[in-house]
């Protein structure tokens, strides 16, 4: 039998979904189809420290839960979208961190971990949203933690030390940018910032709408710039403001997505957005299943929606990757792993809320209690309660316990590992090469492996904007 | 500017490697050139236990210490492959073994973690292999474990539980199947057996050259049947082997690929060969870095082959895949991790071969002598040394302390934290989704992302084989 032929007879076998044939010349045409339209639009969107198992969890539990693939994957199986991986190494070190990550695509070239587009010699690299403002787009940035942050300041400053986030907001506000969200009050606010400048009057002064909660966030006029920080340092994670109701007044990740696209959609230049979620990295750092699982979730959600905005749209190209692995996470082998992670369904809240929440006088049936509410139903013995507790006395002879970093994280996912059967490699950023991938007028030029300092280029010329880097 | 202009003026910026434009197109010509050839070989190549984290290890050691990319990576890179992830789950588990694995593709249905090709109510599913041979093709498998354990016997047979390895060898020798080739000695020999049955003679009466060590191997006519047996259980660890030299004679997986693919690569009707590094599963579960990155490389070498193999044939299709995740280790963030990684090149042997051989009177001094000497100039302190001797003691007591889950495997590899800075996340399989890659005529029908169970028949079709599974 001749091959065509054989596709075409094979179609009559009943398949299901199946079929290699039509679908294949199908999505080949897709990509045959966006080499005549134009990369207008570009939406780059991070998820921040996201191990291949922090993905697969996601589509995991969207199939099993949620009773569809994830949008992210769920574009992979409709063949809409190229695949890649992404070597994102920085100048110092095989493992990365945010700074060096972001400034590898932002500016074209990688640089010592925690500079942001500043080389090792001071070289200092232009910035990508710089770039795209020159050329005429409109360009922002939307995030989950500080909006001052590594991820969206890599595409935003030159600067030493991503630490100085108080200079990192001082100078987002030379820049002119349109769409500028997330957390970081503090770096703003004249009661928190040490110089006690007032940032929101500098924006205010230079035109920009200023929003501090999703209400004054939604009265922004199209085209209006927009600065919106909601929270004093990051928002909160997804499974908390859900459970919690936070969202009707704090705005999440795709309420901020969608009204970043809302602004500048209609300009006629296009626009470059950035969208990170940048606390799937802190939950990952903290071995904090519950928080990395629905924040993940819901950087699905914007991917979801960017990829509707996108299709419709016919001249966006949409970037979805991470800038590094952290902590490898991955459900482990074993019997009854399967209702375990279904059971994930019941998860009130974030190990991180539930251990800001603990008082230092708090009694073992406290303890237990909280877990069990908040947690999954996780039932814990006396003895890890008396352990939990033991902590928290010892913690604040020596410091504050409401720093995250002296909080018991390990101490608990370790427990939780009976319960949700959720492995970690450390509780670190890794060498691990990250998922890219890409759907829209642009994607076609994309190969299956690429080095971070090859995005700033790529992008630019996908783009037809004339201001590559030199080699 | 045009579009086309644009890319046609930017080969003019000196990009280097970075030619969007002209690769992309030949890139896509390659996967057009395919759609003319006919999928006649099929060489089908699993890292078993394979985490994202190790095929990105084992392409840094390439690019750092031996100045290429990775043959896999490099077919990324140069954009001869087209990627997917893989849903690997079981008929009961989301985390599968590796006998579901193997049977998913193998039989093309979901079956119970253990089984091989038997369903979860006795239903028999056809191996792949067996459809192949009747189809008029040669089919072989070669693997570093015993040839007769779960990823070979899953292409191969029907049989309930995947530990019974006697009756697996048994079953082998009514096959007819042409080159058969990995370790499992134990299986064959009469002095071994439980039945005392010479498999060995019943397969020299079928016909088969039997070979025990690799000069043997090479005595195989080309299209005679070879069964190649060489080891009581598993070959060694490729950095052992390498060290000790027993790659002289004892083959090793890159010699096993090599002559099967010479045994059936002139058979007019093409041949389906099966490679499976096995003991990179084997070293993820006992935490053992040296085995397992030098085993992926060997991998490597092998997927090096197998491509340059299939570009000059032309009639190949070439799957590169894993089964599941296994302990999703990475090197870990941190000061100085680059000089640890790279002094991996010093390392003489796996934790294996160091733990195997310690014997219970060793001194403290032994103990710390063999561990700079053979892991890369690790050095411990005297409490480790004792730590570790303790454990020979204790369990001498108890039970034989060479049964591998009897070391030490998981307080050695948090000893070396601190040396080589690679995390770990369990000793046991993940739910990461799996790496996919395929190159030659097919490929171009591959989605980025496809469930396990689909492989049977998408293999079958583009062989072009009429004997698909029924949904």
């Amino acid at each position: 039998m001749k091959r065509r032929e054989f596709f075409k007879n094979s179609s009559l076998l009943g398949l299901g979904a199946f079929f290699l044939g039509a679908e294949s010349l199908k999505s080949n045409t897709i990509r045959e189809e966006f080499r005549h339209k134009k990369t207008k639009n570009i939406i780059f969107m991070v998820s921040d420290g996201m191990s291949s198992g922090t993905l697969a969890m996601s589509d995991i539990y969207s199939k099993r839960i949620l009773g569809k693939p994830s949008a992210w994957l769920g574009a992979y199986q409709d063949d809409l979208m190229q695949r890649g991986l992404m070597d994102m190494a920085s100048k110092t070190s095989i493992v990365t961190d945010s700074a060096a990550a972001s400034s590898s695509w932002g500016g074209g070239h990688r640089v010592p971990n925690g500079n942001l587009n500043i080389g090792a010699k001071g070289e200092e690299y232009e910035p990508i949203l710089q770039k795209f403002k020159k050329a005429g787009k409109k360009v922002g940035c939307v995030t989950t933690v500080p909006i001052t942050h590594a991820t969206p300041a890599g595409f935003c400053v030159n600067i030493k030390s991503r630490s100085d986030q108080a200079v990192i907001a001082e100078k987002y506000a030379t820049l002119d940018f349109d769409v500028m969200m997330g957390g970081g009050q503090k770096y703003f606010d004249p009661k928190s910032r040490k110089d006690k400048k007032d940032m929101y009057a500098v924006f205010t002064k230079k035109g920009y709408h200023v929003a501090k909660n999703k209400s004054e966030m939604l009265k922004a006029q199209p085209n209006q710039k927009l600065l919106g920080v909601f929270t004093e340092d990051s928002l909160p994670y997804s499974v908390d403001a859900k459970t919690l109701g936070t969202d009707k007044t704090t705005p999440n990740l795709l309420d901020l997505t969608q009204k970043a696209i809302e602004q500048m959609k209609s300009h006629s230049n296009g626009f470059v957005l950035q969208v990170e979620a940048g606390k799937v990295d802190w939950a990952a750092h903290g071995n904090d299943f519950a928080a990395l699982l629905f924040d993940q979730l819901m950087f699905d959600s914007c991917v979801n929606h960017v990829l509707d905005f996108a299709k419709k749209d016919g001249n966006t190209l949409v970037v979805i990757t991470s800038d590094h692995g952290n902590a490898n996470p991955g459900l482990v082998y074993g019997k009854g792993v399967d209702p375990l992670f279904d059971n994930t369904v019941s998860i009130k809240h974030s190990n991180d809320w539930i251990l800001q929440g603990i008082r230092t006088d708090a009694t073992e049936k406290e303890i237990i209690d909280r877990l069990y509410e908040n947690s999954g139903n996780m039932k814990i013995s006396t003895e890890h309660a008396k352990e939990i507790i033991a902590y928290y006395k010892d913690v604040q002879a020596e410091d504050g316990i409401y720093n995250p970093k002296h909080l018991p994280f390990q101490l608990l996912s370790k427990m939780q590992y009976g319960h949700f059967h959720v492995g970690w490699n450390s509780m670190n950023h890794t060498s691990d090469y990250t998922e890219l991938a890409m759907y829209g007028p642009g994607s076609e030029h994309m190969k299956s492996f690429m080095r971070n300092d090859q995005m700033h280029n790529f992008l630019l010329k996908v783009a037809e904007v004339d201001m590559l880097n030199k080699a």
